[in-house]
C-alpha cells in the first residue's frame, strides 16, 4: 500500500515571530493541525465527517523534533503522513520544510484517540474508522 | 451608584512577546477576557451563569487604545468598569496600568449583545440580566 | 486617487473557534495581521522595508465591530483599505467577507505610529514614508 | 542531590478552550513556558540571565502525552523538575494536575540548546551555565 500523504503550505505571519526572531515552537502546532485538517478533507476523514460518526478525536501524544529556525515571511511546506496502526489511534508523522531550499525546519508524530460524545475513550476502532481504513487501503498490516 | 468594578494582574510571559520585544497588539484582547470572568466571578454574572441562563454573549465591538509599550516580565494590573446601558448591551471600559509605575498601558472597550441558543439576538434585555442589573443596582439610568 | 487596496482569503481553522462554535474574537486580529503583510508586499511598505528605513509601526488605535459570527471551516476574504492621512500614522480600514456569501463578518480600522529604534515615536512623517506616499500617490488631501 | 523543581498555578481561560469544551492541546505549550520562567526567576536562570551571559535556548524537542481533558475555569497545577544532563542540553520534564482533584491532566518533556547571538548552537555547554549547574548542585552525575 502506498502511503497516504498529504501537503500544505504555511507562510510564517508576524504574529507568530518570538522576540530573539523566530517562529516561536508553540505555534508550530497550528501548523501541524492545518495539515491534519487538509488530510481529512483529502481522504474523506474531516473533522466534521469524524462528528457527524459521533466522534472527537483528541491529540493524546504530540512530539516535535525542531530542526532549524524558521522566520518572519518564511515559506514552509508541511507533509503529513498517515501511519498504518492496527489499535484505535490515529497516527500521523508530519515533517516541515522550508520552501526556499528544501531543508527539515521540523518533525512531529501525534496519536489520537476516538472520543465518544459522552467523553468515554474507545479501546477499539470504531465502524465508520473501520470502514474508512478499509477503503483508503489503510489497514494497519504494517 | 457606584461603578461596579473589578480588577486582575497579568503577568507578560515570553509567548506574549514580538519580535520588536513589546506584547504584540493582538494579545491584550485576552487580558481584557481574563478581567471579564473576574469580573463575572465577582458579581455572579460568569459565562457559566449566562450560559446556565440560555445565553452567550459574543464581543460585537472592541476598541483598544495603545498607550504605551508593555515588555517581557513586565506586571499588568487590568482593571474594568462595568458601563450602565439601557439597551441589550452589556458594555465595559478597561484600563491597563503598568504596576511598576502605576503608567497606563492601554485603554478599551467591548460591547456585547445576548445571544440565544438558537443564534439570533436580543434585541432587548432577557429576564435574567434586567434581575441581575437590579440587585446589583446597575439600572443604567446614566 | 483611487484608493490603495489589497486582499487575502484566510480559511477558519479549528484553532481558532471558540466553545460556543465561533471564531474567538481576538483572533481576527491575526486576519488584520496577515492583511496589511498582503498590503505592504503588494505597495513596497513591508515590515521589512520600514525596518530597513529605521522605523517599527506599532498599533496605538484597534476598533473592531463584529458583524456575523464565523464558523469552522468558513472561507473569509480579508480587504484592506489605505485610509490617507496628513498626520504622521499609517491607517487602514478593513472589510471581512464570508466568501459563501459575500456577506460582512466584520469590520475593522487600525492606526499605526512610526517608531525610531530608540523608541520614540515620530511627530511628522518620515522621509522614506513621504516619498513612499509620494510615489504611489496616496498623499492624504483627503 | 536533591530534584530542583519548581511549581505554578494557572486557570484556563475561554480562549483556551476549543470547540469541544476542551483546553485546545496547542495552549499547554503556554503553560510549560510560564512554568520555565517561574523555574528560571527561582534559581537564578530566568530568560535574561542568560540572554545577558550571550545566549538563548530554543526548544528542540517537546513532547507532551496528554492524560486528561482539561476544561474552562479549571485550576491546573504546572510542576517542573530540572532533569541534569551532561551534554549542552537544558532539559526539564513537567507534570500538570488538575488541582480540583490531584490527577494528572498531562506530562512533557522539553530540551533546549544554547544558541549565540550569531546564531550558532553551543556543543559544549556555556561557562555560565557551568557556573550555576554548580553553584546550585545540579551536575548531571545522574
Amino acid at each position: 500500500m502506498d502511503a497516504l500523504t498529504a501537503s500544505i503550505e504555511v507562510e510564517v505571519h508576524f504574529y507568530d515571530v518570538d522576540s530573539i526572531n523566530m517562529v516561536w515552537h508553540g505555534h508550530y502546532v497550528k501548523y501541524l493541525e492545518q495539515a491534519r485538517e487538509a488530510f481529512g478533507r483529502q481522504y474523506g476523514i474531516a473533522y466534521l465527517d469524524v462528528y457527524a460518526a459521533g466522534y472527537t478525536t483528541p491529540i493524546v501524544d504530540m512530539h516535535i523534533r525542531y530542526k532549524q529556525i524558521a522566520h518572519f515571511e518564511d515559506k514552509l511546506r508541511v507533509e503529513i503522513r498517515y501511519v498504518p496502526c492496527r489499535s484505535a489511534k490515529i497516527i500521523y508523522d508530519y515533517t516541515i520544510f522550508n520552501q526556499a531550499d528544501g531543508s527539515v525546519v521540523a518533525e512531529a508524530q501525534t496519536t489520537q484517540l476516538f472520543m465518544t460524545r459522552e467523553g468515554t475513550f474507545e479501546v477499539s476502532s470504531p465502524d465508520f474508522y473501520r470502514e474508512w481504513s478499509e477503503k483508503v487501503g489503510a489497514k494497519g498490516e504494517s
